[in-house]
């Protein structure tokens, strides 16, 4: 079957938009956060964790994937669902970010990119082809177009020249994906953070017609309103029946702005990363676990939670497994970050259906402290 | 309830014995391995994981708990068992062992050991019964008492005097344990490789009079002709009706020779640290799991195995995970691992119960490779 995006509702209060995504591997119920599974793996989880945190969809990294364990020994596999043994939908990114972000280590021309491997410094090149056949092999539902993430900051014509690279490219992922009934291929918008570029793109990477549309370039270190701003732009030139993704943005108050401004789709590494430091997300905000007022605290992390770590252990155990370097300890925050972006998420998704996100937004952040 | 043994039956073929350890938080076949939980938690695994591999008691060690999170912790806590959610049997040791451990930082006299932390130097002192008083707070259904682990080599005149202290430490140990209805005290029997000191030691503890019995200072660098010479020369001083604990000794073939010279308790960190290198335990032998043979091996670790991992991942998968530093992958080879363990101690018992554990080992050996 085809991806396919319903939108079911948008909300009186604010716009936000409430939908579904149809796909091979079940239904996404949206505006939804996606773990990050870099190395065909959620760091530390079972697919059974994974989805006892409420995740319906999981990302993973070409790059990382294409390097290690390589796409032959997936593909022999029978796809990477197989190989990782997870049945629910996964959207893969194109490499093109973690490329992009090897620096010296890469080399950037129109047929593609030549770059270093991270790991032995062996020689590669991809094409906007390649990512596309790499992500065919990978077999996951969302693949996305080969783009450059023009990086931050970057002056006018840098980003105009970028901008228009990724549209070639776009173009050419779309002739190169051949397995549309079975994996939808997502558009890119960059543009840096000029607001005539984001809409020159948005416009025609929508010309190029794809199934659903990502907001590339943006939380790779430029202020916030500069990110809301590019949003304000882009997302009224993207059609109301296509997805909306904004990538690489996870941050709770973002997740609320995004959504707010349209957006159906985030990932982040930030929930599983913070978590391996010691720190928790909870209703009252970040929980530094490492503080010694946790020491004899035997009550759980987030008294609002109903997660297996909250329902299990105490911040005074939890802390002590952190400081003893503990793997427990990483695995049960990680879950627990999870499960309460992915609870939020869901809250917003009422909110909306509540025509109320506006008010279920003032009620989170009046008990949330950064 | 007090902790008791319950005889169930002598294996004809062998004399290996099949029982029941009944203790406050519920009863242990036996023979048993126990999986180790260093820091309160066996590693990378939840209590739930645990169960599931089968283990019926955990050990954990209480010179670390001492060291961190302290004991005041775990008392406010209401004892290790609340402390870490585990709510089967525990058994600690004395702290003893790894106090010896120290080397260099520690001070041996009558009174007691005087040592610095590992971890902030910071200087320490346990005596006999400040060793029970800790693990009176700890809570476990078995505690240990406070001896010396003679090291090997280790001379006649050594060992003999080392043997001494460790009774005269029982004795103080004995005295200073009064939760004699929750708590389990085990006595040691130690003396180096000299039959004459183990056999003077095994009859003397037994004087002094324990609800079970430990034999220490084994598997610590010696060949395993003298471990297994060592238990023909202990065993039949001890009584027929308490439990027999060989410390430290996990691996495969030690498990099958000491449930043969009677023993019913066994625990080793082998099962678990091998896991983290990437090593499995399997009814074929040991798979490295790193080795290229694996790398597009689409079959389970172990054909024969029903643990989780097994009916979930394939070899290329678990080689991904360990060769990509993936906690996961040494979460489900550690579980694995305990899994296989304690499953064969399963069928150890079933063996026991049908009077032919000599075949069973046959059997075992015919397959499993080192």
């Amino acid at each position: 079957m085809a991806v396919r995006y319903e939108h079911i509702k948008t909300c009186k209060q604010t716009g936000a938009r409430l939908g579904r995504l149809h796909t091979p591997h079940g239904i996404i119920e949206t505006p939804i956060f996606m773990p990050v599974g870099t190395q065909a793996t959620v760091k530390s989880l079972t697919p059974e964790d994974i989805k006892s945190t409420g995740a319906q969809v999981i990302l993973s990294n070409t790059y990382h994937l294409y390097i290690r364990p390589g796409t032959e020994v997936i593909k022999k596999a029978g796809g990477l669902h197989k190989f990782m043994n997870w049945d629910m939908p996964i959207l893969t990114d194109s490499g093109g970010y973690q490329v992009f972000s090897l620096g010296d280590l890469r080399r950037i021309e129109e047929e593609g990119v030549t770059f270093r491997s991270h790991l032995d410094g062996s020689k590669h090149f991809i094409s906007p082809e390649d990512a596309i056949k790499i992500q065919n092999i990978l077999g996951s539902d969302i693949i996305m177009a080969f783009d450059e993430c023009t990086p931050y900051p970057a002056d006018y014509q840098y980003a105009k020249k970028s901008m228009e690279r990724t549209l070639r490219w776009a173009q050419r992922c779309k002739d190169a994906h051949t397995n549309t009934q079975n994996q939808a291929l997502f558009g890119i918008v960059q543009g840096g953070m000029y607001d005539d570029l984001r809409v020159e793109s948005a416009k025609e990477t929508v010309k190029i017609g794809f199934p659903g549309y990502a907001i590339g370039g943006l939380s790779v270190g430029e202020p916030k309103e500069l990110m809301y701003k590019a949003l304000d732009a882009v997302v009224p030139h993207l059609p109301e029946d296509k997805a909306r993704y904004l990538m690489g943005v996870g941050s709770i108050d973002a997740l609320f702005e995004g959504v707010l401004r349209g957006i159906d789709m985030f990932d982040c590494v930030l929930q599983t990363r913070i978590a391996r430091n010691g720190t928790a997300m909870t209703s009252s905000g970040k929980v530094v676990i490492k503080n010694a007022k946790y020491e004899m605290d035997f009550s759980p992390l987030d008294p609002e939670c109903d997660c297996y770590t909250c329902k299990n252990f105490t911040k005074a155990y939890l802390r002590h497994l952190i400081k003893a370097n503990e793997i427990l300890g990483l695995r049960l925050l990680s879950s627990h970050n999870l499960h309460f972006t992915l609870k939020t998420m869901g809250n917003i998704r009422k909110a909306i259906l509540e025509d109320r996100l506006a008010d279920y937004k003032d009620e989170f952040f009046n008990k949330y402290r950064y």
